[in-house]
């Protein structure tokens, strides 16, 4: 099956090293709001502009009083006065330079005529007593969150707890996402004999704005030359990064990776890893434009490891890992062949551990493993992999 | 330190039980496109409405042809005409009923006449060869996704597979947090002496849309029985959950938990679990309402716990947990008091492991500590946990 193209196609990384020794993701920056920067990447880091306490606090509720009438033990507080005292301070209150300690709600008995009675377990009292200094929180200058942060929402909180309501993060780079193939329909239609629902604009959607990219979804093009330029066009115009799906293999009607050929300088065409085996890569008026293979599994693939490292090298991030767990697998995988296959895995929590099942595509609804929990992708190094070993499974969900 | 409420003061499992025995949220769905349905919960089995392929597909580019004429070997087909004797058929392609198996494309030589060679190493050629048959890769009626999934983009993708472009999800619960203190400012006024900045707005906002909710987020409320009293009218006017935070511990102004106390049938006031421990929750007109403590970790705590459960019972399902790793504690955390302890913690990789630190949020930034990478629960069991112990760290990030 397509063994001349796809022999001695380069791995994924050399792909990647390929692209990344030619073109780099210009570098644009732009100031937003702190509550509506989810999910966006820290372009600087974000610095506390504020010291909190901005003077004092106390650290409980409570009341505020002069340490030094506890020099000489609890005092007798039956005729102290509120304003001259003592004050009330509850949690995170500051209070007049007077005062300069706090006693715990707790501890104290208010008495009828204004007066205050200490129980006898009082902690002692010194100046500074449960009170917060000037910037004991978050001192003014204090790095909040590190350039090339994610920010989630613990982030979002931490920088707003420094006053930062602007924050500079990296622009999103818009995404064009354009599905070919004259046997698809669009979501919502019944496909006829002959057609297949088109699902990879879901699926590219959803991952493109999960990776922080802003995806520009194109309406389904038939194998149309003319058609496929004017998409390109279009495409060249408005996007940063260019995806296309389908038309990238060696079919009749297969023109797309041939128009990249023609329009851009091309790094590959076929690569060591499957599903997704024929993608191309081409630069494009210095633009990444992904040809992914048409099969949602393989589309998945490259926009998993390939279009992902493109997106994330806008933020001057590498890909991040997804967590892993150790799974005993339950069925031979065998010799893997000569390039990576992404195995997706079915996973069981037993009393010893975790068991992997290989969903395959070939066998299995290419549905369920779409939603697969686990992935394994094998080594090229021709060692099996055989039921009972241990492997390092990435999660999914 | 605030002895008398908290002593014996219920688990977080307690409330929570206490809260769902005498209140179930009420099961309320809709119909959404299924494109659109990113982080909802479906509230039935989705199921495809057709079968792939219609009728059949090839499995890879090549030449449909009647498997008859290799009954005895492979034929001459130097006289064949496109159209008779096959057709082409790319990957997925269905083709005319004459024809009945498909070679590879890397298989086949296109002779200038229209006629074809088949290379010496062709396949053998049978009835089904290369095809899928109707429903090979989903039959009509199979389950995309069960009822209950919180759909990511493979699940819709999956389910825009089986055509299906409207699924039945849960409603998102409707959740007005109201923030309270006379202390706060918003995020984009620098505080004065006395005040500090309204930051759990952001955390709230974005937990709860994580969680699945709409967040109703209310300007902030000074600590006045009248303004407290009005956003409780007007929250529970619109609000399936409402959530105050400050004003649940004992300060001269904590009107809050006062309030829920009479407006509503107070479940708890004060918890086993620390930072939050004064948090109060109610039933009020058949809705939970939930006091949060005022500091953002404490607040943090409380909707991670208690908001998430409630949260959750709208979808029917119990909070997930997080992923784990093992850890190494770097300093001991000592004997655990009566109630549990949210240890935030910092994660570093090593060679042996993970080793985790406690990150207090006594000693260093409340800042640092919300971003932790970490979080460990100390157990009601009073064993102490030190230096070098290997602890199970959920991961926060």
């Amino acid at each position: 099956m397509k063994k001349r193209i796809l022999e001695n196609s380069p791995t994924r990384g050399e792909v990647l090293a390929k692209l990344f020794a030619v073109w780099q993701a210009p570098v644009r920056t732009e100031f937003v709001s702190t509550k509506d920067a989810i999910g966006r990447v820290l372009a600087a880091d974000a610095v506390s502009l504020i010291d909190d306490p901005v003077v004092r606090a106390s650290k409980m509720d409570g009341v505020a009083v002069k340490s030094e009438a506890f020099k000489a033990g609890i005092p007798d507080a039956s005729a102290w006065a509120l304003g001259r005292d003592y004050v009330r301070a509850d949690t995170g209150d500051d209070f007049d330079d007077a005062f300069d300690a706090v006693i715990a709600v707790e501890e104290v008995e208010f008495l009828a005529g204004g007066g205050l009675r200490f129980l006898p377990d009082t902690e002692p009292v010194t100046s500074g007593t449960n009170v917060l200094g000037t910037g004991e929180k978050i001192t003014r200058g204090l790095r909040l969150a590190p350039k090339g942060t994610r920010l989630l929402a613990a982030d979002l909180t931490a920088i707003a707890m420094g006053a930062v309501s602007e924050i500079e993060v990296y622009r999103r780079p818009k995404a064009v996402f354009i599905p070919t193939g004259s046997e698809l329909t669009p979501l919502g239609q019944i496909p006829a004999r002959g057609q297949t629902v088109c699902s990879n604009t879901v699926l590219a959607e959803h991952l493109l704005a999960e990776m922080g990219a802003e995806p520009l979804i194109y309406p389904i093009v038939r194998d149309d030359p003319g058609a496929l330029r004017d998409a390109l066009a279009q495409a060249a115009a408005e996007a940063d990064v260019i995806l296309f799906s389908g038309g990238t293999s060696k079919g009749a009607e297969d023109y797309t990776h041939a128009l990249l050929a023609e329009r851009g300088e091309l790094i590959c065409h076929g690569i060591a890893s499957a599903p997704g085996r024929p993608l191309a890569l081409a630069l494009m008026d210095g633009k990444p434009v992904v040809n992914l293979a048409g099969p949602p599994i393989a589309c998945f693939c490259g926009l998993d490891w390939c279009v992902r490292a493109i997106i994330d090298s806008f933020f001057e991030l590498s890909p991040r890992k997804r967590h892993t767990v150790s799974a005993r697998l339950a069925e031979s995988i065998g010799s893997p062949p000569n390039f990576e296959l992404y195995i997706r895995l079915s996973l069981e929590k037993t009393a010893d551990g975790y068991t992997a099942r290989p969903l395959s595509h070939f066998g299995g609804s290419p549905a369920d493993s779409m939603r697969a929990e686990g992935l394994y992708i094998t080594k090229l190094i021709p060692e099996p992999t055989e039921a009972g070993d241990v492997i390092e499974v990435e999660l999914m969900r």
